[in-house]
């Protein structure tokens, strides 16, 4: 979900700006790792409505419309280490995601237990257990230097309609 | 957890005693599924509290404390069909059961997609689609009278210890 689907960078720097007044510019963020871009993350991540008021990522909702069409979609995001996310995240897939039903959602810790054929994922921590056959790194600002190895780099949901729906 | 690490049926006995003054016979709800013995129990699931104050199985804790030493152990949920499960579950499971780390547990609406070698339910339903070596049917009323096909019955957590930590 974060950073794949739900557009946490967009909410970082608001909630940043909102409480020091103060701009992180988007270029301080390339190849730095969310915890030290955002020095207030932890308090952020904690705070109630974070993830239940995130924007979707742009092109999010068509692409994976068509996706859950075509194929057996699970949405598995690592949320446990925050358990009051565990509700705002299932609230904020019915709202925006109302195609997808509860039995396609999985919270969890570890992604590791999780198998499937494709992995769409942000972290290298996630893609780098994946024993699938395809995985994508979904670029965010973190990972945007980073060699993909043997992951298929993908910007934006345009290039996974591209590759997934051609 | 439910059936298994939750003694949920005496959390629906209970209830269904409290709210109607009726004791359903315990031998009525042998071989009968669950949301037919018990007619209130769409009610009772999603009322508040139900998952959070629900009894732990006996002898559950420590049988599953020395697993935890023994095995790499998930707690996997079918829990996504209650969201309002999922905090009340994370928080039962930190309060009894504190040695199960965040990173364990899997909160999900199919438990399809989810590999491990060995799976301890109580209903078929998850049992049946198991990719894995050694599945344990835990014994449950709805489920007591029942051919265990390619699964293995175990009637409490003392047959779980002698058959996985001997």
């Amino acid at each position: 979900m974060d950073g794949v689907l739900a557009d946490v960078y967009a909410q970082f720097l608001e909630m940043h700006l909102k409480e020091t007044g103060e701009r992180i510019p988007e270029k301080s963020l390339l190849g730095v790792p969310e915890h030290i871009a955002f020095p207030l993350i932890e308090k952020h991540v904690r705070s109630k409505g974070f993830f239940r008021t995130v924007k979707v990522m742009p092109s999010a909702i068509p692409v994976l419309e068509e996706l859950n069409r075509a194929y057996e979609v699970y949405i598995v995001s690592a949320a446990m280490e925050y358990p009051n996310s565990l509700l705002e995240k299932y609230e904020w897939l019915q709202e925006h995601f109302p195609f997808i039903s509860w039995k396609q959602i999985i919270l969890c810790g570890s992604k590791y237990p999780i198998h499937t054929d494709i992995m769409i994922d942000d972290h290298f921590k996630n893609l780098n257990v994946f024993q699938g056959n395809r995985s994508f790194l979904y670029t965010q600002p973190h990972n945007e230097l980073a060699d993909t190895g043997k992951h298929q780099r993908v910007r934006n949901w345009q290039d996974l309609a591209d590759l997934l729906l051609a």
